[in-house]
């Protein structure tokens, strides 16, 4: 691993020269039938292996178009220790096709609990036994509770994602307080976010702490990209949650930098899509759909630069 | 499991007359060297192995005095996947043993993935693969987020603990941060769980959806019980984290109930105390560490009253 995740990150977005993000969320009820024809639901065993063959049969198809993957954890939680065996498998997988990973597990606790899930999921293996490049992280604990965070990415070259304004219609409900500073928290969230990256910028003038800023919130990603101008993005929310590629259009900067744009659903079940029902075979869906997005992403926001 | 939460968890505390939680943060280099002795530290599945041996061993020790563990997600997802098949086994373990096992993982995520992760951890096996009685949960995202999580334990039986106010120092950074209508973000978290749990109250006056509290903020404590008198709280921060028993006097109600307080290194690693040193062995330095824990919240809070 070379030595600043946000430069990893955006030289494979120059490589790839798109900002797109695969999601990986498994979720049994959609998997394509030929991966859990004849497998008993209350196997959750094999119920895994076939989460573990869906998404490497994904990260294969997508592997020549994005620069990333975003694990989701939840769904592998879901199928209990073997999900968690798979999850492991499908890190590697995507390591071993030189995809960078951002490990979605919103984590977040305080002192020696939170260096544990640092050093757990943050660096190179064997150090790090889950090895990602990224993960996703909840600030409510406070400042405290990010800073082993921090050092881990300081220590590794890996990232972190802080939530500071989610996708979900009930993130008003606590994030849009306002508080006696005239600032709703995710602004406070936003300025901890944005102090910590500005300590260690790397070569693109990006630090390794970025944010997650959904994309059902056009004007809150515009006026976010303005207080935390050195962190990129990961900008949920694309596709199955209502999101455009117009609407993520202000997470980027004028190069076509500073965001990483997720979509899950919309890719990886495009074989259930209307319009890719005449592919032949679910993975060509999941290339055509991932196409189509950067395509939408290219045209819609300033991502179309990075063709040059 | 029957039907109601923090019916169950009552009933255990009257039962063993105190609302003394034992955490299970196994570290490996606090681990007794007879569990440890001849392990490669780079052999995660073996190391894994005695994480499990280590938590089932403590679990035999404090049987007898307390209703409830409480194993420390992070430390098990350290080791990777063979981590999370040491944590299965050891809440299996504890269930075998009739005790409550509350899941310290403070996970939160929105829609579908909410869901994912409340069905994966509360419930009754097989239905959800870790079959935990209860589950830490992180508000930061909103309302919303609470819900899937809310239903689960509805229909379970299951409880939740949110994350109201926590213990470390830089809790104050975002949870008390003032808000326009001049109160700080954790209290309108308070009002958010206390509305939660009123909609379905036990036959002890306490719903299922609990608030997690500081051991070390005690003026906090009073104040939060009177904001959520429906609401148990899991109270952190005693012993290492600084919290004394009578630091946590206010988080009861006067029949000593309201409450379950829980300490972690203090009792697990005692073996390394001054005070436990003459004790011949690990597991009954931890029993004694216990018993003494026990003894301390019986006469400084009104959990005494337990004891009729």
């Amino acid at each position: 691993m070379e030595n600043h995740f946000a430069d990893r990150l955006i030289t494979a977005i120059k490589t790839k020269q798109t900002p797109l993000v695969v999601g990986l969320d498994p979720r049994w009820e959609r998997l394509p039938s030929s991966l859990t024809g004849k497998i008993d639901p209350a196997d959750f065993k094999t119920k895994a292996m076939a989460y573990q063959r869906f998404c490497c049969d994904i990260i294969d198809a997508v592997v020549g178009i994005v620069p990333a993957v975003k694990p989701q954890a939840a769904f592998f939680e879901h199928l209990g220790p073997g999900g968690m065996t798979a999850l492991a498998n499908v890190v590697e997988h995507a390591h071993k096709n030189g995809l960078i990973v951002i490990m979605d597990a919103k984590r977040g606790d305080i002192g020696s609990t939170a260096e544990a899930y640092a050093s757990a999921f943050l660096g190179v293996k064997p150090a790090s036994v889950w090895g990602c490049d990224s993960l996703t992280i909840n600030p409510y604990l406070g400042d405290d509770s990010l800073q082993p965070f921090v050092t881990q990415c300081r220590a590794t070259g890996a990232g972190i994602f802080v939530l500071v304004k989610t996708s979900n219609p009930g993130s008003q409900t606590l994030q849009e307080l306002s508080t006696d500073s005239n600032k709703p928290i995710y602004q406070h969230v936003a300025e901890m976010v944005q102090q910590l990256t500005a300590e260690d910028l790397g070569e693109f003038g990006y630090g390794s702490i970025g944010a997650v800023v959904g994309a059902t919130y056009p004007q809150q990603l515009s006026e976010l990209r303005s207080l935390m101008p050195n962190s990129i993005f990961l900008v949920p929310g694309l596709g199955a949650q209502g999101g455009t590629a117009a609407d993520v259009a202000g997470g980027f900067d004028d190069q076509g930098l500073g965001a990483v744009i997720n979509s899950s659903r919309a890719i990886i079940f495009a074989y259930q899509r209307e319009e890719y029902e005449a592919v032949d075979d679910w993975q060509t869906a999941v290339e055509y759909a991932t196409r189509d997005t950067v395509e939408q992403l290219a045209t819609h926001t300033s991502a179309g630069k990075l063709r040059g």
